[in-house]
């Protein structure tokens, strides 16, 4: 296998851009990828998408956004495994430059969330889940996740307050990113008396879905060293998955797929959870954070909201996440928002992450979920010295 | 890179399952492989499907089905294109494999397409086409091919009736299927009085839609002769695409795709076309088996139907196609389509094609179509003795 690098990362903010189809998004993404890599076309693209088809009747994305993105004739499908299609559409790049098939690979995420509002766009958010024994029952992902969290508290004798710091830190990081959906900070103790969305989860308290679209351009590792000043490397790649339905898991409350695939991820990297300097998590609901914090090596089982708490997410803590504003603040577009944060990790890593710069970091984690943590996909990278 | 080969294969017949959702679909095609190749577990799972999203309101199908066929855990993934997300499928299954990655990967493609009927049905299907300038005036799949048959026809001075062998000769070969949807043969002269489904495009000129599941197992050439004693070798593997609408090609009457992926198959497979014994193209409709014998060298521009007429495309032929009915007999499940073929390409290279068998068969072609020819992916596979 070769080694594999990051030579270009684009992206264009997160929101609900009216004005902006599929199309304009991806293009937007893809133009200033290859801008910031220095190169006019590459190999193959892979488009990372979670609901094309149910939000914009419009399928088959590969061989559409190839076209309007300037990439006639080129390879390209598209990948979807719920909100973890942009991971897993990063993977897929990898493996195909990794195993030498493919010398240059555009990883795209696109998701356009606002063509569809209310119930419509409810029931196609609730696709992600098991259709005949979730979706189908009327829950949604904000439901399925309040059921997680009520079990958290009452497992863990918590209350909701005590996730908090999750959304303060977020929308903290977030309010100093261009790019993010929301731009407010949150104001200490206006977390508990958020409206509820599905008790116990608040407003505050999960994730906006937005329109977006990012980007980040593949090689090997060998020949990028030569074409960009600065490479960021994938050193660890994996995916791994679990039940969609929660019934179906034997403990609800430790995310087997996040373990599986932050483990093979590490274990490809030859590192410890300890080694990494800043990481991007799934934190679409605050409980999902506290979740991945525990079954990715950096908390104790029933302590990921005490990381939190404890200030190890700041940027200035051992482990700094949401350091552009996450899912939380800078939005979640769904099956774009793996490779939205592959782009942040590479500019941290790079050290052109302006504002959001977590000092002098070197080793980084992408973790991003599908479902309620039914598809994990883990990447770690590396700046190249 | 690793080479790789086919070691199990598995189908269910393509029907009206109103009794099958996707999850008891994808179950028999998957129990069918590990059977075939004397396995029990893989460490990835691929699926290639086109609507399950629009069809049967369920996404992230990589995940509840890894799930449900017994996985737990195992990397999952769904890859979309269209109707050439089989083939699509079977790509990024032979890249995670050749690269060394990944050891053993299941390869799945599963459609569910009678979950909706009526204009719903119509609506979804016309989602591989460009929403905003052919679905969205109203055009479906059908109707475009219409659009394509009629310029053929025009072009080339032909009537409908000279498509004709294309049907007979997949309805002859569907009737000793006994996976095939249809198994009825078309009389000698039926085929120009069949009702009207978009005029020119007649009943026995498009193939059917219907519910099926279809899977292959990768893994490299190396073990894999020594876990089964017939293995298929990967010999090429490509993809390639072209605008969505018509209307934005330079030349409508030439599959750029086609061209594209087969030519880089072929070169990887280091042959020529009239070194194949035996081919699946993607039949949906008749003008474009003539257009991909065309545009994958089997025939000059033009001429494609005439290779029907001169009985090239008959199973004791030059270039035997359809040889299990192709998607006008056997039908076609959409994002399964793909792997059905490569199922079938494999039976026939190990000889166990049976009624169906194409005598001395040892190199052929799976060639899968997204949308009216939008996406292209070929595969050459081997006999290896």
């Amino acid at each position: 296998m070769q080694d594999v690098s990051i030579i270009g990362v684009g992206q264009v903010p997160v929101g609900e851009h009216w004005d902006m189809g599929l199309r304009q998004l991806a293009s937007g993404a893809v133009q200033a990828a290859l801008q910031d890599a220095g190169i006019k076309k590459v190999d193959a693209l892979i488009v990372g998408n979670a609901l094309g088809g149910t939000l914009s009747a419009q399928n088959h994305l590969g061989a559409l956004l190839a076209d309007y993105v300037g990439m006639p004739g080129v390879e390209a499908v598209r990948v979807e495994a719920a909100d973890a299609s942009g991971g897993m559409a990063l993977r897929q790049g990898y493996l195909a430059v990794a195993g030498g098939a493919v010398e240059t690979v555009m990883v795209l995420g696109v998701e356009k969330a606002t063509d569809r509002t209310g119930t419509e766009r409810d029931t196609a958010l609730a696709s992600v889940l098991d259709a005949d024994y979730e979706a189908g029952a009327g829950a949604t992902p904000a439901a399925v996740a309040a059921l997680l969290m009520r079990r958290y508290l009452y497992e863990y004798d918590l209350a909701v307050e005590q996730f908090e710091p999750f959304s303060v830190n977020a929308h903290a990081n977030g309010s100093l990113n261009p790019n993010a959906m929301y731009r407010n900070k949150i104001r200490p103790g206006a977390f508990g008396k958020a409206p509820l969305v599905a008790d116990p989860v608040n407003l505050f308290d999960s994730a906006p879905e937005g329109d977006g679209a990012a980007a980040v351009i593949l090689t090997a590792t060998e020949r990028a060293v030569d074409m960009v000043p600065r490479v960021v490397r994938v050193r660890g790649s994996a995916a791994a998955t679990d039940s969609l339905a929660l019934h179906n898991r034997a403990d609800m409350l430790f995310l087997r797929a996040v373990n599986l695939a932050a483990g093979r991820a590490y274990e490809q990297a030859g590192i410890q959870p300890s080694d990494l300097h800043v990481a991007e998590l799934h934190d679409s609901f605050t409980v999902l954070t506290a979740l991945q914090l525990e079954a990715a090596g950096f908390a104790a089982r029933g302590k990921g909201w005490q990381a939190a708490a404890d200030g190890l997410i700041l940027r200035e803590g051992a482990l700094p996440i949401s350091t552009f504003g996450g899912l939380k603040a800078r939005g979640n577009p769904l099956g774009a928002t793996g490779v939205y944060q592959a782009v942040e990790i590479a500019l941290q890593l790079r050290h052109d992450a302006g504002d959001n710069q977590v000092e002098n970091a070197r080793l980084g984690l992408a973790l991003n979920l599908g479902g309620i943590g039914s598809t994990a996909v883990a990447h770690v990278l590396e700046r190249v010295e």
